[in-house]
């Protein structure tokens, strides 16, 4: 499965995309369910466009490798990393529209907007997130009513203005108002911070697992989503246009504060393996089970894509 | 309550709305849930703008009405009302940006995009997309949980690809593809239908009502959606900006297509008759009880802003 030059990581990580993949394209099909009236085919193009693109798909292995710390059913836990993927998508679309970050290319690929047009890239972020919902909320994701219901809070309430959406909106602002470092560690865990904060949780919600290990998973994606932070800011700093598949650099000549621009690359080197070591903390109640979680929180930390 | 010169079904439409938009209010605060890490200021004016705006809550009001209509408790179908009104708010706002319909004034008042900008109007409409599933999802509403996850997955299925969000594409693609009768129909039926039979179906959800009166209150919700969207077309036609407090004539200028513009006004008041006989007869059932909803329907038909 494995290409010979793949740390076992990668290859863990590009192995589980198969059924992912196989959910996110059955979940953007034209045919409309129950309850629908028609799925305008120009959105749905758009929609997988934003979806179907080769992304590393970090947060499903996350959901997935969460839930399956405590053995919970595999299939629910598919559909809830779907779910997820969907609302990471749809906020890539509306990052790069005009009025925002205005970038023209994702992965390598032209943008939503560019391929499609402003109003379509709009209306299909707009129905990702709406998917989203559907999709765990749905008795096709089997879990007792409690938990689907839970899961639906707890993701709106990481996407949402407490959340994804609000530290968006920081980051816009950043560019007028340069933020202090608490600020900065805020808006950093916002953004993406609790994306991936409620990936990692909702492994054990879908578990049923106890309050404490559904706090210690948070913990954990809390620490990861720090790591992933510092290492973009990193790579903003240093890596060309071609190793990311989208313009580089911009930070810097937007005159965003960074905490790698106000502390430098050393400093943050050194921060990242701070983190990754309390990430391997939080999972040693797990032992040799969390062996694909600890080596995650080290690719976040080291990726240079 | 109601001033002398109001029919008693407007005074009623005028007294429901002190709670709901108490109850918006409350939910709009500056200050951050548990889970929800800040609520950036900017983001919450920009939200609060976009809904805490006089609108008459049509919406809210069927939910409560149909909820009353099975002794359900009133408190829960206050929030889900609240909910549904925060994804109604939501579209007006995306709908009203610059790369979709461009309308600088919604109520009288500056649409968010001009009284902001257009990337906090995008993130507001997200925000308040996502709100709406936190509000329902959350144990505050004081549901069973099989209930909160049939009302997020319907209001999912009501508000995205296949229900509104599809129908605004739709809409945006008739200006360049002249619809038939039986698309122009269909657009209709999910631009503005789905989430006012939603309304009115998520009242049986909330009383936890069987089935058939699941489907009875729908398919009521669905003759008003249309007879609200022929109306809608009527006074498009007929009506000036002053009146309606936003601009008029849109549709016959972008050359969109109507059911008015193809079969004329009197066919359409002929049509709006119609309708409501239907929505009347389907509330047969509920005798007495139903007179207010009776009323919503004559009051769709014949609004004059």
């Amino acid at each position: 499965m494995a290409k010979d030059d793949q740390i076992p990581f990668e290859a863990a990580l590009l192995a589980s995309t198969g059924p992912i993949e196989a959910l996110l394209r059955r979940l953007l099909d034209d045919r409309p369910l129950s309850g629908e009236i028609a799925r305008p085919q120009r959105l749905m193009e758009a929609m997988r466009h934003g979806v179907l693109n080769g992304g590393k798909r970090l947060r499903p292995f996350l959901v997935m490798e969460s839930a399956a710390l405590f053995s919970a059913d595999g299939e629910a836990a598919l559909r809830v990393a779907a779910a997820l993927e969907c609302v990471h998508c749809y906020s890539l679309i509306h990052d790069d529209l005009p009025a925002m970050d205005d970038d023209d290319l994702r992965r390598g690929q032209p943008t939503v907007h560019k391929a499609f047009d402003e109003a379509t890239a709009i209306l299909a972020g707009d129905a990702l997130l709406a998917l989203a919902f559907d999709i765990i909320a749905d008795e096709a994701t089997m879990l007792p009513a409690e938990r689907r219901a839970a899961l639906v809070l707890a993701l709106a309430r990481a996407a949402g203005a407490g959340g994804m959406v609000g530290g968006q909106m920081l980051d816009l602002e950043a560019e007028r108002i340069q933020p202090e470092e608490a600020g900065i560690i805020r808006l950093q865990a916002m953004k993406t911070g609790a994306l991936i904060r409620f990936a990692c949780e909702a492994g054990a919600i879908v578990a049923g697992a106890p309050a404490a290990d559904r706090e210690r998973l948070a913990e954990f994606g809390s620490a990861i989503g720090l790591a992933f932070q510092l290492a973009d800011d990193l790579l903003d700093l240093t890596a060309d246009a071609r190793q990311m598949g989208k313009a580089t650099g911009k930070d810097a000549a937007a005159g965003k504060a960074t905490l790698v621009a106000l502390h430098g690359a050393n400093w943050a080197r050194n921060q990242l393996q701070g983190l990754v070591d309390q990430a391997h903390a939080l999972l040693c109640p797990y032992g040799e089970d969390a062996v694909l979680l600890k080596q995650a929180a080290e690719f976040v930390a080291a990726r240079n894509s």
